[in-house]
């Protein structure tokens, strides 16, 4: 088999989206195309009824030429280019985020033909990626926006927060939602009315670590949700937006050893894959549950790409006495690999290959479109 | 103009071609295709009379495609997978390097085919990407490599090393001669005859800190060498494989404020460029010169790309008072920037746009396609 190449299970893609919705009965379920944007992957979310999640112009474009309805599209980058608000705007693809008042400003021509979900900060300690710093707008300055929006009669169509990539720490799930309360409650006393909950993602795959199981977090973010509720804090629209979660374990990175040298105090295994051609989260200390094909004893090993760039290397890892031409898999490979590759140095990004069918357990594309076509 | 762009100027790749190969005059020089592949780039060098170093089997067919002859074609890679160099050597790429036993046991079918460079480790402290780990043969193992020479009849054409990418540190390129000399000498008694040496790059750009300009750093290259010959270690054939030294200098980026954000204690400025189109040097601490077309008073802010990722923030920099629609321009972007670049997120790579022509300076495509057809 041509390496590298990841290889996807759509049953286990399917089952994912399942897991979530029937965890979270009374959200609508988005999933973050950015993970992993294959037009299969939205193929079948589609099918499942899906919505999708959008960082950029480019992907609602892509989203809308495959058939998505603007409606089932939520546009969750707090910070955006102006001209490609306007063009959203006028794409139909209402829901969208933000988290300053410069964003604010940029939509104020088309705030009556958006709905606008305010991205508040939440704690993200315990999350592999923490968000908050870059997104999220802090409580000091929540006062500024909610006085912008009532000077210009924006409505405040909900809250939106993520906890942070791969969130592997359960209680962020209930903190991010204390803050939301508050954020309701002041936007109350400017007279905003907001009704749209969004979680956003953060739910975890397995890495190799144990995480909580999305039951656990749903009942979490459910109870928590009617504890709010006793208090006057009522949303009655609820979005969450998986990416990894979905995408993530249903992906195995299949990649090849292409040479071995011996350094001062170790081995450097090199693979014909790397940080640059799907690795990249390993940068930031990712690490991938894994199996060799090879045999013998096993050895600690630097594992590294085939670039000439010393950035080009992953992590340590027990394998089997490593040869030339080994096999290796990575598990949980299947989001933020690919979208991320580039051709640097002239390696091959990875193929993508599915392995089998979910056809029978979905609906036809023709019946889904003509169910649209009634629909509209 | 559309954003982001990468802004090459012809004039100075050959002024910085130049300058390398005035300063290095025994040397044959050999661009690093990795720092930055645009055939116009590869175009430009070629007229000029320049060799070319690759990482890769593809880079080693583009380059034959645009009519490189492969004799003007190093292999420095160290690790290769071993498809490609039977494929190499077959197209007549014969100069490659190796650093591992593992390596030579793969080059042994093509042992009479091909130039053997023996990279080595050196000291890589001062610059900004050591290399030394990743590749390079700890001097502990040398004997273990010239002991399967030996044994395995294997020529050893000559030595090469890297002293680290974009190296501020002077002193390293002596050092890394005096490593040089030791192996050599180890090799004269296995009975080994290296001719050929190959210094690498290395060679830095300005990136806003004082370096050592290039005739300082050739000044004691030059030195060095010249002692080594008193010692008995004489080379005959000398390479330097500059890539940001050539491409680096040569761009600048232009990228627009597309938002701003404050945060508890500093400002956001969102640009339409950003570490996964084109500023993935800035992970690794790389800041650039830049230039903001705002005016008002200059402030400290964060500056961060367009995608929803928390990886995809560049530096801290002062600029005057932000404004969504502000150009900034990073200078020094030409080598390592949009090689680099994906798509994620459906955020576009910057484009390249040539603004000079140095037809004028060059000898035309036919004259040079002529002389080697005479020549050869």
């Amino acid at each position: 088999m041509k390496t590298p190449v990841l290889l996807m299970d759509r049953t286990r893609i399917l089952q994912n989206y399942q897991d979530i919705e029937k965890a979270l009965p009374d959200f609508k379920i988005a999933y973050a195309v950015k993970s992993n944007n294959h037009p299969e992957i939205v193929n079948i979310l589609k099918r499942s009824g899906s919505l999708f999640e959008v960082a950029s112009l480019y992907e609602i474009e892509n989203l809308l030429s495959m058939g998505i309805e603007p409606e089932n599209i939520i546009y969750s980058n707090p910070v955006k280019p102006p001209d490609d608000i306007k063009s959203a705007a006028e794409k139909k693809v209402c829901v969208m985020s933000f988290d300053s008042v410069t964003e604010l400003e940029k939509i104020l021509p088309y705030k009556d033909n958006v709905k606008l979900l305010f991205r508040i900060e939440v704690p993200n300690e315990g999350s592999l990626w923490p968000l908050s710093g870059k997104f999220g707008c802090p409580s000091k300055l929540w006062d500024k926006i909610y006085s912008y929006m009532q000077k210009h009669s924006i409505k405040l169509s909900g809250i939106t927060y993520h906890v942070g990539s791969q969130c592997e720490n359960l209680p962020n799930f209930k903190s991010a939602l204390l803050e939301t309360k508050k954020a309701y409650q002041l936007a109350k006393s400017y007279g905003l009315d907001p009704y749209i909950l969004n979680i956003g993602g953060g739910f975890p795959v397995y890495l190799g670590r144990e995480i909580p199981p999305i039951k656990q977090i749903a009942e979490i973010i459910l109870e928590t949700i009617e504890d709010l509720k006793k208090d006057g804090v009522v949303f009655t629209e609820f979005y969450a937006e998986p990416g990894r979660f979905i995408s993530g374990s249903a992906g195995t990175l299949l990649s090849k050893v292409i040479g071995i040298a011996e350094r001062e105090n170790n081995k450097w295994v090199f693979l014909d894959t790397g940080v640059f051609s799907g690795m990249m989260e390993t940068v930031d200390g990712i690490t991938y549950p894994l199996l060799s094909t090879g045999s013998g004893k096993s050895e600690n090993v630097m594992l590294c790409g085939p670039t000439c760039d010393s950035m080009d290397k992953m992590f340590k890892a027990m394998i089997p006495n490593p040869k030339v031409g080994d096999n290796i898999y990575f598990s949980g490979a299947g989001a933020y690999t690919t979208v991320y590759a580039s051709d640097f140095n002239g390696f091959s990004r990875p193929d993508i290959t599915f392995l089998d069918s979910v056809d029978e357990q979905l609906p036809q594309e023709a019946d889904l479109e003509n169910h649209s076509e009634i629909a509209s």
